[in-house]
């Protein structure tokens, strides 16, 4: 049966950890379409996860199955469960990983996952993604029904998500995630943004929102709303992050 | 409708935004065969995107479409493009990055695209190639007219892609590429090789083209016709841009 | 015809190469589900892609084609092979690549490619990944017939895979791989270990086997069977590789 079954995971591409996952997969629903998001995540990066998978959900069939891996607690007491919301089914451990796309949906299922029948028959310590999460999946694209996976589950853990600070007229901002282009993307949205006089980077003074990154010079630093819909800080072909020495500097935007 | 899209980008494998595109193409036609060629091409460097694509696109189904984001122009005039050629169709920004594959085709159709129907609604500044390229890439793949996307372009932004000198008998090339294997390709065609005599990469002098790296020993130097047609400077089971301390050497080869 | 065709190689992922052989394999059948496993293996790297391989393809449909190209033999005497076992077909160069499955496999049939049908027209000697192994596995893909490739193999390249010495009721094992969590990889297996009362790695005692990474504190060193069934040396949520300076440590297990 033809689902869509994505992968997000913090293994790298260097090991035959992804490969195995998709072996199960395949090996259980070989129409399964698997498609690889990023292995790429940091280790153990929780947050990075959880913003990454918040990222790219919504672009896919309301009917994917996305799986996302980054499992610190595998193998101890934290448990591995199913969300299904309105525009996505997720699998992966209760540990944060879906705490922006549960902040966002409002219609919103979840299942622990207990019952060994879709999982593999020698369950490693270790290594979940092939012998839950994977199997799992491949289950559910096959058309099983979700509430043969276990039992609701009340409570998840989700990450605190912090929000801009409105001081006297000024909105202190931080900086929430950091891409492979040294984009610095800040937690002020797009709706908080009105006409603005003046934003501060640390020492750096921008008075406008560019249009474009080749509104300013190559090399000079600029402030726009990115793909996301946050106030992003970049470089025009640099670097914003390496113009800041990798340290995350002080956002503050003052609207008129 | 199944068809082949592949994606060539400078993204990196580590955010979201390969992600998003997926999901967005998928999300369109989800028949769709999403082939990654490569996330690494270095930033902004839109002569290795040219290159790269050059390197594979001859090996796919004539009627795949290719799609290359390497895109420092992204929000500013530069426009986005379509390339119609009997070897395959080619999308992304209209800067250079097709410069290889329109020197050698024969019969060439480039459009403009400007229709926003086939573009996603919210449009961003910064990501053409989730909110441009890749839904293009999607209806088209759908069998949509590829004049419906917008008019016909005229002169597109070609890269200079500099021939070898021949200087009295001497061909004097230079490196254009280096790989991850650290062979380092030059702009020297096999065609222009004649049972060379001599050829020199900076004080080296090599006396013959190896038919294989293992004409010599571990960690010696040799050159040889790549798989690319050119002739390479390559270490065997060593990197060649080490041995040369990552400055490009000069290549100089003499025909009998 | 719709059939599995994995990719474990070291070609990296930012050339154009991996591009090149998924075209030729979805030019030569477009319904070939091409599935990444690693292109990291380490440059020339015959052991680390043999048990790669082995971690990996045991996972998949049986009928799956797995493509190994650590290659570099390239263009030299040795020979290109089909291997074919029950529990899958798998091509590459006879350097050992397949010495893993082959050690475990009972009924295996190996083939030295030779006809030349299968092979790419322009033969290169530098990329047989390309020219020979994609093609080959896109034609048996197919379903032509295995012994229409070429002729019985008998005498296959194998790597020395070592195993643990007892000693007077200690078992000194070694690290086989390290990946890329810094998680080290005994050869010390799963049915060797019986309630051990000391596990030594160099100069750190433990006495039990943890059941999972969060039995120690952060960071912390512990020992675990491994999702291969193999004796682990771990850091919970750390790197085991820098916990030893990425000097691969003495281990020695006593059962009681």
């Amino acid at each position: 049966m033809k689902r869509i079954i994505t992968l997000t995971t913090d293994f790298g591409v260097d090991d035959h950890y992804v490969g195995s996952m998709k072996g199960v997969i395949l090996g259980t629903n070989n129409e399964a379409v698997v498609t690889d998001i990023t292995h790429g995540i940091p280790k153990y990066d929780i947050f990075k996860a959880a913003y990454t998978l918040w990222g790219f959900y919504k672009y896919f069939p309301k009917d994917s199955i996305h799986v996302v891996v980054v499992d610190p607690g595998v193998g101890s007491e934290r448990k591995p469960i199913i969300v299904q919301t309105e525009e996505g089914i997720f699998i992966g451990p209760d540990n944060g990983v879906f705490s922006f796309v549960l902040k966002e949906s409002k219609r919103v299922n979840i299942f622990e996952i207990t019952n060994t029948e879709f999982m593999l028959e020698d369950l490693s310590r270790t290594f979940h993604g092939r012998d839950i999460f994977a199997p799992v999946a491949a289950h559910l694209s096959l058309g099983i029904d979700i509430q043969d996976f276990g039992e609701v589950l009340k409570n998840p853990i989700l990450l605190e998500i912090r929000k801009p600070e409105i001081k006297g007229g000024e909105i202190v901002g931080e900086v929430i995630y950091v891409d492979s282009f040294g984009n610095l993307i800040t937690n002020i949205s797009r709706d908080m943004i009105d006409n603005p006089r003046e934003i501060r980077i640390d020492d750096f003074v921008v008075d406008t929102v560019a249009k474009s990154y080749q509104d300013v010079a190559r090399g000079d630093l600029l402030v726009i709303i990115g793909s996301s819909g946050f106030l992003e800080v970049s470089v025009n072909q640099g670097s914003a992050a390496q113009f800041f020495d990798n340290k995350n500097p002080n956002i503050v935007l003052i609207n008129t």
